[in-house]
């Protein structure tokens, strides 16, 4: 159980990591700092945390624990300020999506008057804001930990066990591995639904008022992650730019044979790229990170109205 | 009201036509045939028509609307097959995703025996055969009529209250226009979904299980539609080539520039396409073609667990 909980940055994650925190009883008081004095505000109307403040350094002076919950872009400066009001020897985390550069300047500031062990829980909505957070957001999803070498493995325990509190599944590897993993699984197939829906609010033959009314056809599901917030997503495309390049690479190389199958009208080459794309929905359904319900369950809603 | 209706091809679309026919009272009779006996057999344990039949001039004989929905590869062999036995005057339509090919191929084979109105509606889930299908499937979704030049009205007609009869709102184009509509709002989507999934599965720095687990961040939602039906798929691609190629080409232009601005930084270009992209979404959720539920609903049913 730890003292005392900051959340810095009350966003639909922070403000998710400290409903979590005392809907399971994570830590007896739960102190929130945020930038913006609309959200400071607006977290006291909501009334989930124990104190909201709009000093840094009232914040986290007697923090056990500080998460930092904001845009990856923001977090070398956030630590800067933060570090001469920090309790020595207490730890800081984050939520950031991308752990190479954040780990690296975390350290840069904070150690070794704190321990550094940043994370990454893989969750999220399209929302944003204070009111879209909720405590069960973590439940069986995965967070990943990428501890610094030679980090105490004490304070790693402690962050693990606040995340498997919240319900997370843990898991540990370097800030390295970490950002090609997300490349492949979050960042890229963003940049791509991002990309898409840019492409087809241009186009002069297609109007875009069609785009919307047929949207059900496949496009409709990309529109979702591509309302995700642009200052966060901004962000982990400018710092994890080597990994996102790399796995970029790949995808066009494949598209480029897809297109050349297609213009040479190889359907047996479609169809076997099909088929195996087939058996990895069916994993990750098996392994309880999807719903099984067609089209993510909209039908079954669809048909109770 | 159709006095006999006769679906050919039982999979998800064609079993959900039958059944929209039989719960919203749009035919006195239904008959459907199969090319599998498998499938036959099925439909008749399911016994949601009237008659199931081995024999495609049993099935169309006496049938005043004859609904195809097979893939769209196969639409010809079949119209050429189903030629000599189908009631004079009566009316044949399909539910193919690619309008040009088929509309074509379709007044190739039948007229002016019969008439001939070709329809799409813009429905489905990532499920297939006939156990998928169910009656609302098509409750609010669009359907395109695209009649060829020259279609006698009443035949027009009756194809549209088939679908408003299902619940369908109905648009009517021209078979080109609908190829390069359905090319942006659901064929390259799905491409794309494909690609991305098949680029994953192929890495060797990141492994199967690694991107089975971590899949929450964004790459799962590409995984539902890259479980849709291989054949239907393969064959979207074979007929509408023109059309998704050149929408292609659109996206490939726009994803240089993106992988540009990653690689030059510019947080500013990034930033405006992301703030852009939330608007589309806006809109689709406000005109009923979505659900506004975060993470598709996903998050909801995930917290009565």
């Amino acid at each position: 159980m730890i003292e005392q909980l900051t959340v810095i940055g009350l966003g639909l994650i922070g403000s998710s990591v400290a409903r979590a925190a005392k809907a399971y009883g994570l830590a007896s008081r739960v102190v929130a700092y945020d930038i913006s004095t609309e959200v400071q505000r607006r977290v006291n109307e909501l009334g989930f945390v124990d104190l909201v403040t709009p000093s840094l350094s009232e914040a986290v002076r007697q923090a056990d624990l500080t998460i930092i919950c904001i845009p990856v872009g923001a977090t070398a400066e956030v630590a800067r300020e933060l570090k001469v009001h920090l309790k020595p020897d207490s730890i800081v985390s984050d939520v950031g999506s991308v752990k190479s550069v954040v780990t690296d300047a975390l350290i840069a500031e904070l150690y070794p008057r704190v321990h550094v062990v940043p994370a990454h829980p893989v969750a999220g909505t399209e929302y944003s804001g204070p009111d879209a957070g909720f405590a069960s957001l973590f439940q069986n999803r995965w967070c990943i930990v990428t501890p610094p070498e030679g980090t105490e493995l004490d304070a790693i325990e402690v962050v693990k066990s606040f995340w498997t509190g919240c319900g997370a599944n843990v898991e540990t590897m370097t800030p390295k591995h970490h950002d090609l993993v997300l490349a492949i699984t979050s960042h890229v197939p963003h940049l791509i639904a991002y990309n898409i829906v840019g492409t087809a609010a241009d186009l002069e033959e297609v109007t875009q008022s069609e785009v919307i009314k047929f949207s059900a056809g496949g496009f409709r599901d990309f529109t979702r992650i591509a309302a995700s917030d642009p200052t966060m997503w901004r962000d982990i495309f400018l710092h994890n730019k080597e990994a996102v390049l790399e796995m970029l690479g790949r995808f066009n190389e494949d598209l480029l044979a897809l297109q050349r199958m297609i213009r040479w009208g190889d359907g047996q080459g479609l169809f076997e790229l099909f088929t195996r794309t087939r058996a990895i929905r069916r994993s990750i359904i098996a392994q309880g990170q999807e719903t099984a319900a067609p089209d993510f369950g909209r039908v079954q809603s669809e048909k109770g109205r």
